[in-house]
């Protein structure tokens, strides 16, 4: 069995709707329990349910908040939620709330995994090629990290790559303004020089790649300072999102596209599934003593359902142990 | 007249293929004229061209240079086409050349204009509303930039919107991982504070913007830090690049999505036409002493057609007297 917190407040759309979610998640899977903090008044739909403690708390970590700010708020969902994880009543902690607050309280309660320097977030992007995903983190954990930090990401990510994408040796590569050594950032060009003499057998280095390139499925995992990253996904998103609107216009310019898209909605819809987000589930905050997804702020439940589903599966491949097992020896370097 | 110095030498497809767009663009546009510097052997389709003036050079400015490296390439294509324009014999310059030359070479020989601190490489983009661009800066001239040189690019990019977009009061935002202020790097929040307090009456600032945001048409003018508008500028293009794939491949399918596509030709034409990024004609150095456009390294005729005719109309605009009349009294406050 494992066990997911669940931190049902600092949801957009209300606990109501990330209730939905848990109680869609629980009837496919018969190996998950959850506990769930939150306004007790507004958790109505899990009273009673098997396979569910709901724990009451009376307040919600708001969206913009510091590390005083949130050690005050020890009566919080969120804080709640970290502590359970901390105590080992659940293996697993998942949350819509500030995403600050959340990486606070991950890194003071949980701490980083001995020999991790910096959790980083992490997301998988679709890319060009069917079924290739490719993992990009810092996506936001930071603003800027050091050339060590980066090391860290590309470790972190290749154990991630490996479990979840089944790539036996990962590809990755530095996000950089340039193919070439020596571009970049002061970390960027630290980081290349340490990657390309460190042989690991975990991945293989392969270089600098321009952000153009990260979505054509040849790259397995993409290391980058959190301020890039960050821009990077908040930049694909609007670009996708801008494809996506011009195609609707495009298709409803008039009766003849419209008829278009009844012969061509086929192709469309397998467009469509290649760019849901929402089954992504969320960013995920790697490096931290305990599985730890960030979901987004407006999930509902059907988004809610798949970051529920990631913390399962990342619970149940012992990633956490995984990156113990790969860091032990870091600390006394 | 216009003339307008060409560095010939330097694109990825050859002189001749440049060669091409000057002798097209003469045909439509009497009030040019070009002196195109570059091999003259490989010229011969500009030879005898009225409007036309060849200067033989036996240098080309690589790829990868620094300053010494460009210093020492006196009779490069490049670094005479722009000494072309510090002499005053032609306004402007346009080259398909190394990025790093050609902004080394302007910094040192043009010079910014009296009171500019930094140029800074500005591009068009286009956004979800129809004929309503984007202009974003800096997008790569440099890694690192102060406040007072993002205060500056607010400047420079409003001028340019004022004068090409039609806009009365350009909306100015800065990009950051966040719309509240206090977000993101140093120097923004430094900029931040800056622009709120300056009242312009030559733009609107509006705090922050967030870069999935930048292209839904809301506002006139982002400015950014270089290396983060770089990774803007590339992420962008890389999604629309895999949403073009994607699109294509959805048509592809099958035998009925392959009649769709028949009907619903003249929306996705229209799509091909707004994300037509050859038509931007490449990317402005603004706050140069002179006109200064880079084309794409790989830029075909048609594409250098529209470069030229960027150049002929920015010179034509007055644009550079316009930025130093603007900075007049920065140097000495």
């Amino acid at each position: 069995m494992v066990t997911i917190a669940v931190d049902m407040m600092g949801s957009d759309l209300g606990p109501e709707e990330l209730a939905n979610g848990v109680v869609n998640y629980l009837h496919i899977n018969p190996e998950v329990e959850f506990i769930c903090f939150g306004d007790e008044s507004r958790l109505i739909y899990l009273k009673g349910l098997d396979r569910v403690k709901i724990v009451n708390t009376t307040q919600v970590v708001p969206m913009e908040t510091d590390v005083l700010g949130f050690l005050r708020l020890k009566d919080s969902s969120m804080y709640k939620a970290i502590q359970a994880v901390k105590s080992g009543e659940a293996q697993g902690i998942v949350t819509a709330g500030s995403t600050g607050g959340f990486l606070t309280g991950s890194t003071l309660l949980l701490k980083n995994i001995p020999g991790v320097q910096r959790a980083g977030f992490c997301s998988p992007f679709p890319t060009i090629v069917k079924n290739k995903p490719v993992l990009i983190l810092d996506i936001g954990a930071s603003n800027q990290n050091t050339a060590q930090e980066l090391v860290g990401f590309a470790k972190l990510g290749s154990i991630y790559s490996k479990l979840f994408f089944d790539v036996k040796n990962p590809k990755v590569q530095l996000l950089c303004n340039g193919v070439e050594e020596g571009k970049g950032l002061e970390e960027t060009k630290g980081a290349y020089k340490i990657l390309k003499e460190m042989h690991s057998d975990e991945f293989d280095f392969e270089g600098n790649i321009e952000p153009r390139d990260v979505l054509n499925g040849d790259c397995d995992v993409v290391v980058t300072t959190g301020y890039p990253g960050n821009v990077f996904l908040k930049s694909t998103e609007g670009a996708a999102q801008m494809m996506g609107a011009l195609m609707k216009k495009a298709f409803k310019k008039n009766l003849w596209t419209k008829i278009g898209y009844l012969f061509a909605k086929k192709g469309f819809d397998e467009l469509k599934e290649t760019m849901d987000y929402k089954k992504t589930g969320g960013a995920i905050l790697l490096g931290i003593n305990g599985v730890a997804v960030k979901t987004h702020g407006n999930s509902n439940a059907y988004f809610f359902y798949y970051s529920l589903d990631l913390v399962f599966r990342m619970v149940k491949s012992g990633i956490v142990q995984k990156i113990e097992e790969s860091f032990k020896d870091e600390g006394k370097k």
